[in-house]
């Protein structure tokens, strides 16, 4: 066990039918005029939208909408965001989508509240106030509805950077896991992948030795692929569908690395480098980049993938339990190889050179330098 | 899964020393005057107190002191806090000390901000609101450093009585692990019992099928498990020390039970009534009271029962699962059996009868009549 501060102020609203409450919530907070932001246009079609606006209603609150936001949330719409934000000199953004919609509204509620570009604070100054952000997920996965995390990528300059500010974590979430019913497989896949790819960069880049938060992992990602599996025969399985929800955001709520002291996220640094320039899911990213750097890594840490193999998979070695968990992805149908997603080997080093600034942005730079992010990389080929 | 609403907003600071933080985190939240709140000399002689006070001196925070709490803290000397409370205006109570000193914190907190007597919120009357509470606790077990809840004893009814309200919830809980070392071996082991019981509640009486849920008091279970071991051989092993530490907080913080339903308290109704009678320290009568409920218990879940069995010990049926946690109480000298702290069989008509009003209280009373709590400490003779 090493220090830590734990501060997760995020109230959690589960069940079904439960974002009808967001009106509520927004009054008990003292809200009056809010900016909705959200993606595409399923929200509409499903109802959610009208279903939230008429929760808005009736606490008689304005609101301003805003859709379109990207499946890798966009800097030039975040801004436009802001502006929207500013002009109509809202009080709280709500977010109602997936993770995307999420991380961009946090973006927003930090840049309205700022004299400078947004972007800035995606490069290093401190966020230190915010709008307040409430949440209706209709995506489980990222984990963005009870974290101080927010990614977007800036397509000039190929970035995809994060913030990570205690005064960005939602005031409230709705998980309602009917929402997600709908999801279709493959982006439930992606999820799964996103989610265990939150909980084993700190399993496995940390010191050895604190198992309680190693059996909360365990448990996290032997739920993941349990109710995946699940999901996967039957999309609506109600009791699968909202276990997933959870386990997602328990996944990156702060609760797994609490006391494990220094760690890393090598493989979400490459797949930003690699979703920032090839437009693919996160997670698509992520099946590919997991199993290469895990094969590279595994002799670093021998006995935690021998540990991973064993309490995960019940098998012996640390290289037959990554063999394992990669035939598990390719079971739910998720990528493993750079071909499967139309990225050629020929593309590894721009990749790797795109990579290493996040890594010397996220304090890996001498770990991960271009060589070495390009060596993983050949192992997804 | 189930319908829920999570929400702990308190901020822990964990780490060795981190007690003389407790001034600048009282300083941010705008408190000049507190009622700093102890035990028994323990924390005088340790010199914990004069550090805290050195921090408190250093935030130009002004401070009233109030020791005396008892290790089942009494209505009483809660009284008389308040009043001390209401006298020096003071504007927040501070906690120092064990899960006794929490709760009776927590209750001069409610206390300071009513006109009615303190005790009728520990009888039905609803909390609206309280002065803010921190902590710095010197003992793990009963998890009051991140939750809502306090008991107190009302010697004069015999009733050990809770609240349960977000106003109580710390604002922020100085976890340092070292101030455990020095806690002795024999409350170390009530400790353990505790924290194991606390989550073994929800996990046996909710309904089955709650599977992250499980896998979370599990790993609670089996670190609190080992760590104790750990601690029983070297009573201050660090790392030990502090996963037990943290393994307590998480046992009771509302993470386990969120999603899981509907579920009950019945051991620690049996043993509140049999602690408000015989001054025996909580986890001591857990002990007693814990394997003859799951003796009593186990034909009514029985899957649960032998899941328990094969997770934690790694054996096939769920009495020889209760049968290894009762030998496992046993080498850490934790009693058994009713004789061990002194209580006859004869008595356990009157501990029944007392028990019978918490039961009611609590939900439970047509599944625990005054008869069938006699026959589960029956079991304990």
């Amino acid at each position: 066990m090493f220090d830590f501060t734990f501060h997760n102020p995020t109230k959690i609203i589960f069940g079904a039918g439960k974002e009808t409450l967001i009106g509520a919530e927004l009054n008990a907070a003292g809200i009056t005029r809010v900016l909705l932001v959200y993606g595409r246009n399923s929200v509409v079609k499903s109802g959610l939208l009208d279903r939230v606006m008429a929760s808005l209603k009736a606490g008689d609150i304005t609101c301003s909408q805003y859709g379109g936001v990207d499946s890798n949330p966009l800097l030039s719409h975040t801004r436009e965001g802001v502006a929207l934000a500013k002009r109509d000199k809202v009080e709280a953004v709500l977010a109602v989508g997936g993770g995307s919609v999420l991380d961009e509204s946090k973006a927003i509620a930090v840049g309205a509240l700022a004299d400078e570009d947004v972007w800035d604070f995606f490069v290093g100054k401190e966020v230190t106030r915010a709008l307040p952000v409430f949440t209706v997920l209709t995506l489980a996965a990222t984990g963005s509805e009870m974290n101080g995390n927010a990614v977007i990528t800036n397509a000039e300059t190929r970035q995809k950077y994060n913030i990570a500010s205690p005064h960005v974590y939602p005031k409230v979430s709705i998980l309602n896991p009917e929402l997600t019913h709908s999801v279709p497989l493959s982006y439930t896949a992606y999820s799964a992948v996103d989610a265990i790819c939150h909980v084993i960069e700190g399993y496995f880049t940390k010191e050895p030795g604190t198992h309680l938060q190693d059996r909360l992992v365990e448990g996290i990602i032997k739920t993941v692929i349990e109710t995946t599996d699940l999901i996967m025969d039957e999309p609506d399985h109600a009791k699968a569908r909202a276990s997933f929800m959870w386990a997602a955001t328990l996944a990156l709520n702060g609760l797994t690395p609490a006391g494990i002291g220094e760690y890393s996220f090598p493989n979400h640094m490459i797949e930003h480098a690699l979703s920032a320039i090839y437009n693919i899911p996160h997670g698509a990213g992520l099946s590919i980049v997991m199993p290469a750097w895990m094969k590279w890594y595994v002799t670093k840490n021998p006995s935690q993938f021998a540990r991973f193999a064993r309490e995960i998979f019940g098998i012996h070695t640390g290289e037959a339990g990554i063999e394992a968990l990669e035939q598990w992805f390719v079971t739910i149908n998720a990528p493993v190889r750079l071909h499967e997603v139309g990225i050629p080997a020929t593309e590894i080093g721009a990749i790797a050179e795109n990579a290493e600034g996040l890594a010397r942005q996220w304090g890996i730079g001498d770990l991960y330098p271009r060589e070495t992010i390009a060596e993983i990389l050949r192992l997804a080929v």
